[in-house]
């Protein structure tokens, strides 16, 4: 349903939606319980320094201002149409936009495709206006956008906080529109925020292209319920992730969650784990929760990129140094003891008793000086120190607990007794800038404390809870190993053999045997074990002769699935009364079928690789632990083809036991380039040959660290 | 060092301390910057109705009352001696109240245990000197105890709500004393909050067993840095959850997180899947941040059980309808399409295209009556509903953010708008209580919001992020299966058989070979593969004879830790050919050492049991996947001996792999009886031996289903 033009960035249709100069809205009007009264309030409000122009059929004016009856009545053409109107006169409206010129547009309206078969029908319809009159739209059933930049803002949450830097785009309105307030409480300000509804026409895919490029947007945030076209928005986020990190969200994963989302914009959600292998492919940041897309998002916008493991931990108190320290281990970060240079230096400032090694805990003071400013000075200066986390730091929050019950006792006001304990945070808060170190601070008091305002007037984010200054922390190590990490593009997918075509053409649909499934993987290069069709005793002698013993034999049918279960496949076939046992038994349960001779493999370790399809993905390449530990442990890495080297890579090393692929105890290291090369040929083939619906290569055994395929199972689309 | 004496817990000494007539505070004085004089201040101002004695040497009136210049002074024997004064006078004080009387105390002064080793001596002076006076205390270095039903409040933070319901024992006195500001404004209020410091004398298992016999506790939070007598925490625990639920937070599983706790209170921490194993042992909910503690502890408290796993999710936005029921789903819990009479009944009070089914989507609308009210009372009546959900309940919090800017444009004030949306929640903060099922509210307003303030009043918690309200709902489902899941008490441990005690005193020390290892199991009923320990090449012949080909051939020697890795065995050995040759390659390696002729077990599932021994914990049974997974996976339950049936079963169903124990494929259910029956005998065999280190019994062999052990290492403590 996603129109997609081929486009130059420069010219994303979003930079002139979100930077209007001219905007009519339509559906607003004097009552301001409807939701585009709401927006046209908010719009009017915004500090918005373009022209609004109000359509409405009956009023004059229109919150103030002159309102036109009819679009074609409109004094000149608006950059954008506000569409808020009931959803039969949607189609109209946009249409007449078109015909006065006009070519943006965001459309709040509901009623589309998220409601079933009929709405798909209005949706259609959209689309095919805005393609006769080249508009490019958000929505329908979308919630609104924010620049804080420009500003503007037509959601239904007034924004007091201008010139942020966290893109946020959303496939739920709410996460941009209702959200205004607790983003404020949390310090957060958007640099753009937008609610993409049905995609229609412009998607998220879209609005995170424009984000990678624009400037003001220092990371990216993403609510996500299912994605269209994973492969476009896989191309976009890997250009962006090495240089701005994304975070996001996906809660289509489960039954309940894909149950929802489709009810709600219509997305066509798919598996988490999927999600996973395309998060982890693109270098986006996956997070559970809204809370961590704003507040992890706010931590990568905000500070300097870490550039090592590790972190000094500054406390007034032992449990949030231990539960940040603790923490900051489960992330991958270290929390070294410090030179003893560094801890001679901090000790000037600690009492007796308290420890300086790392975390530092100088114990509960009122005194704020040492907390906030000389101790933190030669933690940024130290080296070998990569990003610093403060707890602890209070002022007017903690005065004013206790102020009440000290009034009565004690000659001093409250502002005296702030005066005597005053501390500037105006060096600590740019530590992080002249440093280049990430700084967090973690505190129980909330946005009415002096400090913690002086902290987020300064944009170093404070968190409520220490364990959550040290996952902050953790988002930045982990976009640092993004960074880090090597990326190659995937060489040319190329043309299939013919003689790969032939096998498949000639199967047509449903299961391909093992014996012509193994030449297929041949004809891409990989290793599958010796062997050779065979249907009587005798031929069955001279194969294994050719072959030599010990060898395998199992039932070559594209009836049988589940060879192994179904007693047709006898293994460590020794000799030939051996051979001529397991023929018999063989054919007791199949007479017809050709009989599969192998060489049989002395195996150490197994491994399983194949393919899975689903909708909205290219073919996914999948790699884990083979043989019957496949389904019990689920230890599963996914990728979207095609894959290059360094997806290869990273699909070894993402599983728990990548252990067993190094040298493990007295084996061999597994031949890493040939599994590799497993992994990417599957690629080429999945894409070569879009009617494969699943391939399922278990167990590929290593003998002496080599791979082969010892079973194949491919399935084809049914026609 | 901790002192436990046989109580009664009806007289648990915590019963006195915190519910004291009268109290003697020594240490406050008139310099409101110091500890002490905050926590009197603030015990002054706590509302506590008994008497307050301060003890001062220059000071005639401390805080407004007269201060006694010596503790032998004291015109009275108080109940309760607090202590905020320099490390080296805390002896001679508590000596003091001894002498005078005074039976329970609070030692605030830190100093002790948590320096080093000079302040270990000194704890040990309080120790004693507790003892000599039959003082029970707190402390020393911890920061007070509030009760908000006496009310008293010793701690630094002004406690204003009183009458809680949640209790808290922490290792650290900031998440006592200092988050009283954040706990009131997320409206979590503590129904006893105890600071238990170094633990001298009575430590965290005392205030556990005092809460769990308190009333007005319904759950309990832990904070934990090291636990020094891990079996009588476990008993105390498990006896507690069944009825009343506990979530804690353990921090000293981490490389830092253990270095951090030791210069913190001087804690012994161990490895973080030990502490997983004895929450799992003791029904505790182990959460990860204190924020859970207070969150998850605070839903607990006050909600009522929830008593199956189907949850309504009802919003007013489809985003976080799909993050919650998604969230729901990773919980465990479920999120049904509603029944059509529900379905129906509901749809009359939603908009057309919105959708009934679970999770309901309200769309946005100003008026809450629906949202708060109507459907609710559907979804509490419902059968098959036993929790819900709400998100989007929004007052005078969104009003206040719009208002601003509406008031331009319309005549109506404030709170003339306000009363056109006014809907009432009694009904519905009534209902979870009348219907005996559990609500949680999401809300990105804050506690300014009418609603929001409405909800807390009547402790229906309310949380800033959708998934945080899911989590919730998980955590009392967790305490659901705890309640539903089965206990029985360990069996006596009994007498170690006389053979037993010979073969290991014979060893004494080290390593115990495999021979003798396996003799010992066997007296402990664990099957082990049937072997012979010979020396000549004749005499392995005749072993082989008796036992029947294939055999497995290992060199049986103390000094060989890892045999396989060292080429020291030799497994399928099929005949006497085979053997020879065997034998000629062992004995290359070893020409002194018996060797271990053993059946060969043709096995079809390997799995993993064994004892390992930490500081402060009885030794511990671990069973997991075997062979070559071991290591790779860490897929391993751990518990504390002894381990009863339950302990035995929950062990087999805790590791991820668990499925390998069902019928698998094609291979037979693995006898689970005789699996837990080798768990037991492990936990009995590790008591009667407390000089056992570690025992590792890998692979443990399936034939058949049958599990037999094929190889066993016991290591004894060095003399």
């Amino acid at each position: 349903m996603t129109i997609h033009m081929e486009v130059d960035m420069s010219i994303n249709p979003l930079n002139a939606i979100m930077n209007p100069k001219t905007i009519a809205m339509v559906g607003a009007s004097n009552n301001f319980t409807t939701m585009g009264t709401i927006q046209l309030l908010n719009l009017l409000h915004s500090g918005f320094p373009g022209e609004v122009l109000p359509v409405h059929t009956q009023e004059k004016e229109v919150l103030g201002r002159k309102a036109y009856r009819e679009i074609a009545e409109l004094p000149y053409v608006p950059d954008l149409a506000v569409l808020v109107v009931p959803t039969r006169l949607v189609a109209g409206m946009l249409e007449d936009f078109g015909r006065l010129g006009t070519r943006h547009a965001v459309i709040i309206s509901a009623g589309f495709k998220e409601t079933g078969s009929g709405g798909d029908v209005l949706e259609k319809d959209l689309v095919d206006i805005a393609d006769r009159y080249s508009i490019r739209f958000l929505g329908p059933n979308c919630l609104g956008i924010i620049n804080t930049h420009l500003p503007l803002n037509i959601t239904v949450g007034p924004v007091r906080d201008l010139n942020g830097c966290l893109g946020i785009v959303s496939q739920s309105g709410t996460y941009v529109g209702q959200v205004v307030n607790y983003l404020h409480v949390n310090g957060i300000v958007p640099s753009k925020a937008i609610s993409v509804g049905n995609e229609a026409n412009m998607d998220i895919t879209d609005c995170l292209e424009y984000l990678g490029e624009d400037e003001a947007t220092k990371a990216i945030g993403l609510y996500i319920e299912g994605i269209r076209d994973a492969s476009r928005f896989l191309d976009a986020a890997r250009k962006i992730t090495p240089h701005k990190p994304i975070v996001a969200q996906y809660v289509g994963g489960t039954e309940a969650g894909a149950r929802s989302v489709s009810s709600h914009t219509g997305a066509m959600a798919g598996p988490d784990h999927v999600y996973d292998g395309l998060f982890e492919q693109a270098g986006i940041i996956r997070v559970d929760t809204i809370e961590d897309v704003y507040k992890m998002g706010w931590a990568l916008a905000t500070q300097p990129p870490l550039k090592g493991p590790n972190i000094a931990v500054l406390t007034n108190s032992g449990g949030p140094g231990s539960g940040i320290a603790s923490t900051c281990n489960r992330y991958g970060l270290s929390v070294p003891e410090f030179s003893e240079k560094v801890q001679e230096d901090i000790g000037a400032y600690l009492p007796g008793h308290a420890s300086a090694k790392n975390p530092v805990d100088l114990t509960f003071h009122i005194d704020m000086s040492a907390l906030a400013d000389k101790i933190p000075q030669i933690l940024f200066d130290a080296d070998g120190i990569d990003g610093i986390i403060i707890h602890g730091i209070m002022g007017t929050g903690f005065l004013d607990m206790l102020y009440p019950t000290l009034k009565d006792h004690i000659p001093l006001s409250r502002d005296e007794i702030l005066q005597m304990f005053d501390v500037s945070l105006d060096r600590l808060t740019h530590m992080p800038a002249i440093h280049g170190k990430p700084l967090f601070i973690s505190s129980f008091m909330n946005e009415k404390d002096n400090f913690i305002k002086a902290f987020r007037k300064d944009r170093i984010p404070v968190f409520d809870c220490p364990e959550t200054t040290a996952k902050a922390m953790g988002a930045l190590y982990r976009h640092l190993l993004i960074r880090l990490a090597r990326h190659d593009e995937p060489g040319p997918t190329g043309k299939a053999p013919q003689e790969a075509s032939t096998i498949l053409n000639n199967v047509g649909s449903g299961v391909v045997d093992e014996y012509n499934a193994k030449r297929l993987l041949s004809l891409y290069g990989i290793p599958v074990t010796r062997e050779e069709l065979a249907h009587g005793l005798e031929d069955c002698l001279d194969a294994a002769d050719r072959i030599g013993f010990p060898v395998a034999m199992k039932i070559c049918s594209v009836h049988v699935a589940h060879k192994t279960e179904q007693g047709m496949v006898c293994l460590d076939i020794e000799d030939k009364n051996q051979l001529e046992c397991a023929y018999r038994s063989l054919r007791e349960k199949d007479s017809d079928s050709n009989i599969l001779i192998s060489e049989m493999l002395a195996g150490e370790r197994e491994f399983m690789a194949g393919i899975s399809t689903y909708p909205g993905f290219p073919p996914c390449v999948m790699f884990g632990v083979g043989g019957i530990f496949t389904e019990a442990f689920h230890d599963i890495s996914i990728r979207l083809s095609p894959i290059g080297r360094c997806d290869a890579q990273s699909m070894l090393d993402s599983i728990s036991a990548s252990r067993l692929i190094e040298a493990y105890r007295n084996m061999p290291p597994v031949d890493r380039d040939c599994l590799e090369d497993i992994l990417i040929s599957l690629g080429r083939l999945s894409l070569h040959f879009p009617q494969i619906k699943e391939i399922d290569l278990n167990p590929i055994i290593t003998v002496q660290g080599r791979p082969k395929v010892a079973d194949a199972l491919i399935i084809l689309e049914d026609l």
